[in-house]
């Protein structure tokens, strides 16, 4: 199968890149380098030694040859010309293009004006232009778009997969006796995002359901969990980026990297905040899931990827005790919460479909832990203390 | 009160403007004269005989004098820096923002990626310049937005004004014997909408109901029918401008424009397609009772701003009745339909809120519509058959 992957060079993007290779896809990579730049911005940059992009290139085109691996485009969608995204599409022909070149961090895009605006313009201007150019040179591929959980917010009914199901009453979607029809069944389901960036990914959502509907466009819009881990890598070519400052750093990421360098594990608000998680390999295996089993044409479908739920008084204990075993000993922290969100509520999304498409999670969340505890304690030297305590707030 | 008015120069925006200084009302105006280009690209103009803005101004400057009128401001919203708007805001200190400085056309964001990418870059992250503006120099100010019905389409239920009421079993929002909790309730009503023009005011609705929840900024978010006919003026300089062309022309304005040359009303598709409609008066009369009523701090309100619903068959009948008690004798011609959209379909939207505020409807639509054919006669020879039929579609 030949794959586009926008974002590339990103935590998520090499990671697939390389497990598609790997599997034997034709796969091609456009990355704007964007993120190296942005991190390095905040005075930070990735605890894993990633290589440069040049290097990163030249060890896929060694390892897998020109035929199944071709990276020769800088692009910055939603920037410039929308000619430049439909040449690569009309130049490489792909079944499935994976579209992960986006701002990916709600705090970025609560900092400024400029921030709020260069997320949604990178988001939501560049799908735009990806869906036109898929109208025009690739209208049968198969578009596999990373949304967000966040996309929902945190309602007081059952989330579902995308629409609103056919019974609703008590918000009980699953439940056979509930024989009423809800009159707003096959409509999109609410959402109430809760950053410029979350809510971005709203419109990606909406942009892209209409192009399905209008052009007979097909795809997955994936609502993802909080995604933690590091890929499976062989050498240092291979391993990707690991972000622990207070943007684009995921939360069990660090409390990891707080853990490393015995900096308390701080926990905005309350912290009974409750999120769907899942380690980056499961994400790769979803992806994977998902680029093999496309939806019909002109389908548009929304999958909740995550393994579980979990509180972030759960996952700071988990990560307690996952450190402890390796002989460290953080200590847990509340701080006051530089977010505006609900820090005790209802929640109850669904995520049954990957399961039925034949995920297996890693149900081993504390092994997966201190497996990356592990992973990351050579680097600890490099954790630069300075960013990892919120600056940014939201009001 | 201080009314900040974006897009002043426009069909509304003129007109709105000018009725508020009359009312007593001090005004500041901001625009960038982009419609008029948009119009004049599509080989277009207005039917009736704008004056330029230098004029505009002059005349409402000796009018009213520079205490009540100011307009020194020309911006383009959602490009260049943000601080462009923020001075304007932080000079002018309004008690009162109108945002009408949007790409208004279905159509025109449908032409291509560059168009599309055009509309949702204006409205979306011109929107979004506006609220940081907002924030940080008013933030007491009140907000009126001007969205559209089309952001709700046509979906097989009730439509509700904004959000999901309490009672919704059987789709009927009103009907006080339902006791059933609706568990979505108080989530925003699903939006689907039928273009990037429409969505991209499905996601300004977004952007401005999580400012309001975030920043306890406060607006009113009119979901605005379809609006035809012209200002009360009483000079040429008052006059606002008439499209009829087939992006800016509203579908009764464009019919009146043919009937005057006796060109077919061009009914697309089956023409049972049903929406709200208002005399651009009522629109004038309902900006004003939303501007006299602000909302509470912090509130996000949804008005459905229509006077009643007709099918695009109903409307082509009234033009035709008026335009035969005139003389004139148009036919009416079914044409492939341009756009993608349900040709009949079920259509009960809410709009009790504003009639709650003192909304007194124009009732006598055929008037109207006899008034709008005889105000625009005068121009007949200045419309260029060319522009009315529809180039753009939507596959």
């Amino acid at each position: 199968m030949k794959v586009l992957i926008l974002g590339v060079d990103g935590y998520i993007g090499w990671s697939l890149a390389l497990h598609l290779l790997k599997r034997g896809h034709e796969v091609a990579g456009v990355d704007n380098l964007i993120r190296r730049m942005r991190v390095q911005d905040l005075g930070s940059s990735s605890l894993t030694p990633i290589q440069s992009w040049n290097r990163r290139n030249a060890y896929a085109l060694t390892k897998f040859g020109p035929q199944q691996w071709r990276s020769k485009y800088h692009i910055h969608l939603g920037h410039g010309p929308s000619d430049v995204i439909a040449d690569v599409i009309a130049d490489f022909s792909p079944d499935a293009i994976v579209h992960l070149a986006e701002q990916p961090s709600a705090a970025y895009s609560m900092r400024s004006a400029v921030d709020a605006k260069a997320t949604q313009r990178d988001n939501v201007i560049g799908t735009l232009d990806l869906l036109w150019a898929m109208k025009e040179f690739a209208p049968r591929a198969h578009l596999i778009k990373l949304g967000t959980m966040g996309e929902y917010g945190t309602p007081s009914c059952d989330i579902p997969e995308g629409k609103i199901p056919e019974r609703c009453l008590g918000g009980k979607w699953q439940d056979e006796d509930l024989k009423e029809h809800c009159p707003m069944s096959g409509l999109m389901f609410p959402r109430t995002a809760g950053s410029f960036y979350h809510i971005s990914k709203v419109h990606d959502t909406h942009n892209i359901e209409f192009a399905c509907r209008n052009w007979g466009l097909s795809s997955t819009d994936i609502m993802q969990g909080v995604v933690f881990g590091l890929n499976e890598y062989e050498n240092l070519d291979e391993i990707t980026r690991f972000d622990y400052d207070e943007c684009f750093g995921t939360v069990l990421n660090r409390f990891c990297a707080q853990a490393i360098i015995n900096h308390p594990l701080t926990v905005y608000g309350k912290g009974f905040q409750t999120r769907g998680y899942l380690p980056l390999k499961d994400s790769i295996q979803c992806l994977t899931i998902v680029l093999e089993n496309p939806p019909g044409d002109g389908e548009y479908r929304t999958l909740n990827q995550f393994e579980n739920i979990y509180s972030v008084w759960s996952l700071a204990g988990m990560v307690c005790l996952a450190a402890n075993e390796l002989g460290l000993y953080p200590v847990v922290e509340n701080i006051p919460n530089p977010r505006k969100e609900m820090e005790e509520h209802y929640y109850n999304p669904a995520h049954q479909k990957l399961f039925d498409m034949g995920y297996k999670p890693t149900t081993d969340i504390k092994g997966e832990i201190k497996k990356l505890i592990e992973q990351i304690l050579p680097y600890k030297d490099n954790v630069r203390r300075s960013v990892i305590v919120p600056k940014t707030t939201w009001v």
